[in-house]
């Protein structure tokens, strides 16, 4: 036997017990007469304490362990002199009689701390020494605890986790399959999942009513910042459902993860339509953490002979309250920000409500104090407050003061990652109009159901951009973590959508043949919706990067640069699998 | 709102409420002034009543119904007069008020009942439709219990569900690697991991203490019967511990879902070495479910004028309890068994201990009646009972006698699948001679520690064979359902091992270089085992195979019929891969 406690575990209920433990050294003091060593694994941190006096030989020993060496302790469990009030092993140390070392360690490339010295290359290429950090290791024990909880709860409700495959079959719509050679099969090819979506809806037309799994999904894209080729979904598909009933269901789901995890208590989740959420905020997530929603001033602002703002299809702006003191660099600097090309505004008014009752604008040229005064009443500012407004193309200038909004909230710090804004987004457009390939796509997928009192509109080219579908996101904190939709259960129907999507009949048989088939033998009316569960994790902690709550991953170039994966294969395996590398130089 | 009751819950407790269900029509029956509709959901099956009288058009609608259309109904709950004790629901039915078609169905290509007239080939290819069938979907729902019971016993016990990455590095050893081109690193290739044997290792370095992982894994293997190229584990690794806490912790997850799932309780599984399973069983995956041990007789035959015994490496037999009269052609019949090419055992005798006390041996021409007796007496036999000797090569006539012991005890119905033997097989060999290649090959894995008391064995290569590894397999009813190991956590140790299978320093640096280079930044003593969840369910089920536990397998040339994968894939994904498909015809 290795260990009979950990090194979390020992209080002063302990003391006199011997015991023994195991674990890294997190560091040695060497105080001539004492020498004391901070013993760690997963569970805490033990003080041993070895005495020149008593034991001179061990106490020598003890002087040279190094850094992250594993050492085996045994001895008494003693009251300690000065103790650590912030560890609850803090009271105790044990009085070490026998050392032994298990194994040693080089020096770690960086020091095993919370506010390590390690850059992210070097933690990422030493992931493994990484996850000895409490912030790290602690992440991946709230990524456990979640599943557990989300498992339990599902399960408690009649939801089965069924495993889909993961070798499947490639389909050309939506984002780059990655595919798999078939060595039995020469010149065909497995695609590894974007999401079990087929699967789960032939679930539910095999009867199992309730399906759950939290899956991992696969997406060949170009990485951006923050997204991982492969990534972990909280899949969940209902039958005899309506948008009600599943809104019920995972709203209660999150309702429980908040409770169980942050203490915290809510009532129903506000929702709101897709419509408004981008009317109201710029966005399709909204953070509603905090207000400062936006104001259209269109027609307050008109006939004053700014030309800019007077030919703008829309004049849009928000109340940074208590900020009218923000200095000419403030301004400056939030100017630059919306004018970045991530941002891409062509500039930014401001009107400042001094707290006197005074107003001074960037636009007084055009605006005398009466005039500012009905557009400071337009948008409910107040003396002290001041107001940022954007013009242009209506969608454009509401993303772009979306970004405003979101910095105006961080530097005013109201985006505490410790609260929580949850909320549904509803009534999404079913249908995308994509200006470069000249056609609608689906905004959800192609199995998204209209809202049945739109549905008369796919019969009219003309208004496929304002029929709705009965699709909901659900947004935490600014962060779109789950996403669904009630599903076509009806043939003819799904047909029809197909044809909107501009699919022919062959293609959208080569391509989800299986599944339309399935449908002709009694689907049911059927629902269910995906949560990110990297996103949720990462969202539950107020961590902005998912990488944090992956053990294991990829860089931007989808390298694993621990392992270094990806990597060439021998010539033999291309030969079995009947494929020629052809890379163009 | 579908439905306010599931097709499962109705009792005499509820007459009277007006209730509205929604399911498939598994059957109508037309009695002239009623009708009947058995509205079938996973729950369960409720019948609908239709009166003529009452409501003659609403009869008219419900005899139109049919099978596995997907209807809702509305109506009061009444009693049966002619109750159906089969069924929970069958003292009520549904006086219908209102019935909605939600569905029509096609006719399905075979019966949705428990015993289905479709063939295999047609079950899968429709097998959306063949997990409506109770015995299928009972085998998913168990499924998901057992992993729950899994999950949450060794979440309770501090084990950590750590997802490992799926697209990871290739490595040659072991069975073929599935693998992935990337786009973004031209010529290069993740592949899909065999098991997470090295991440689980590293998880262990990272200090996490104890890790688990319900995962799936891959093998491009060619298939047998039986075999799938994607398949589930679940995957364990401990720190600070030596194989008896191993033993301890799955057996007693073992035993936890023989009592949650069976109800039965187990005290310490027996032991057995590996040398004593082959000398006693013939199999390193004994079944205990009865006897039937090996009987050793080489010393009693020899003398006797039968060359085949006297030259033999090994005469074994085991006694058939009851047996003495097994005709003629039950005795070819075994004769035959053992000589089929799966067997390849060249003849077999058998010696009758009748009733009577008299002997009868196909050998009798060397054997008289005393030789015979004292053969019976080492064999442990008594008056009815046949005895059947193999004899030949060690090694190979026990697996033939392994063969020949299942196949009595399946004709004696000594085999019964909802009876439980659970062992383990400890001390198994840590390097197993390959013939072919003239090496020796890790019998488990590369990681496998050999026993501290065997390691001095490694300097001297004609010792190689006996080395014993730390190594155990749990096996249930004759199937190996679990296996692993005590893993070397010293370079030094693991460095030595390689050699001992042929890698040089290079080729091991190249495949578990970034394992070996984490084992020197502190590796704890660490062990683990995976169990294969596919083959768990199905012994658990008292099923033979593992296909009926995965909701979509594959065939056995990789193929899924039903959504006819793998498949072609466009030129463009090719040429973006920047890899040409080179099928020689």
């Amino acid at each position: 036997m290795y260990r009979t406690n950990t090194c979390g575990e020992l209080r002063l209920a302990n003391l006199g017990q011997t015991v023994t433990l195991a674990g890294w050294v997190q560091r040695s003091r060497d105080l001539g007469g004492m020498t004391f060593v901070d013993l760690r694994d997963r569970y805490g941190i033990t003080q041993l304490a070895f005495n020149m006096e008593t034991d001179a030989a061990l106490c020598e020993q003890a002087r040279r362990l190094g850094r992250e060496y594993v050492v085996q302790a045994t001895g008494r469990v003693i009251e300690r002199s000065s103790k650590n009030t912030k560890i609850p092993t803090g009271e105790i140390e044990i009085e070490v009689a026998e050392l032994n070392v298990l194994n040693e360690a080089k020096t770690p490339p960086f020091t095993i701390e919370d506010l390590s010295d390690g850059g992210d290359d070097l933690r990422m290429r030493y992931r493994y020494l990484d996850i000895r950090r409490n912030p790290v290791r602690q992440n991946l024990e709230l990524r456990h605890r979640m599943a557990m909880l989300v498992r339990n709860y599902l399960s408690d409700r009649h939801f089965l986790e069924v495993e889909t495959p993961m070798l499947i079959k490639s389909t050309p719509e939506g984002a780059r399959d990655f595919v798999v050679p078939s060595r039995m099969n020469p010149g065909e090819f497995y695609a590894l999942p974007q999401s079990p979506q087929q699967y789960k809806q032939l679930l539910m037309v095999s009867g199992l009513d309730r399906y759950f799994q939290i899956v991992r999904c696969f997406r060949d894209e170009d990485l951006r910042a923050d997204r991982q080729p492969e990534f972990t979904q909280i899949d969940c598909e209902m039958s005899f459902v309506d948008q009600e009933d599943v809104l019920q269901m995972f709203e209660g789901l999150i309702r429980h993860l908040l409770l169980e995890l942050k203490g915290l208590q809510f009532g129903p989740f506000p929702r709101i339509t897709w419509h408004d959420a981008m009317r109201r905020f710029g966005s399709d997530k909204p953070d509603l953490r905090f207000g400062m929603e936006f104001q259209e001033v269109n027609d307050v602002v008109r006939g004053h002979g700014f030309g800019l703002f007077d030919s703008a299809e829309l004049v849009v702006g928000i109340v940074a309250q208590g900020c009218a003191d923000y200095t000419r660099k403030q301004l400056d600097a939030l100017t630059d920000f919306v004018k970045r090309p991530q941002v891409g505004a062509g500039g930014m008014v401001y009107i400042k409500y001094n707290a006197d009752g005074t107003l001074k604008s960037s636009v007084d040229k055009f605006y005398d104090a009466d005039a500012l005064r009905a557009i400071a009443d337009r948008m409910g500012a107040r003396p002290g407050d001041l107001m940022l407004i954007l013009c242009g193309p209506a969608m454009k200038t509401r993303t772009q003061l979306c970004a405003l909004r979101l910095e105006m909230g961080s530097q005013l710090g109201l985006r505490d990652p410790q609260h929580f804004a949850p909320l549904w987004v509803v009534d999404f457009p079913l249908l995308e109009w994509d200006d470069e390939t000249q056609r609608f796509y689906a905004m959800h997928h192609p199995f998204t159901a209209p809202k049945p009192e739109d549905e008369a509109l796919l019969a009219d080219p003309s208004r496929w951009g304002d029929i709705r579908a009965n699709a909901y996101d659900m947004v935490l904190n600014g962060n779109e973590v789950g996403g669904g939709s009630i599903r076509i259960h009806d043939r003819t129907l799904q047909n029809q959508m197909f044809h909107t999507l501009g699919f022919t009949d062959e293609q959208a048989a080569a391509q989800f043949g299986f599944l339309m088939d399935a449908f002709t033998y009694g689907a049911p009316p059927h629902a269910g919706l995906a949560f990110g569960f990297d996103r949720l994790c990462s969202v539950f902690s107020g961590a902005d990067s998912i990488r944090d709550f992956i053990a294991f991953p990829k860089n931007n170039a989808g390298r694993d640069v621990m392992s270094g994966s990806p990597s060439p294969i021998a010539q033999e395996q291309l030969d079995e699998l009947c494929i020629k590398v052809d890379v163009k130089v």
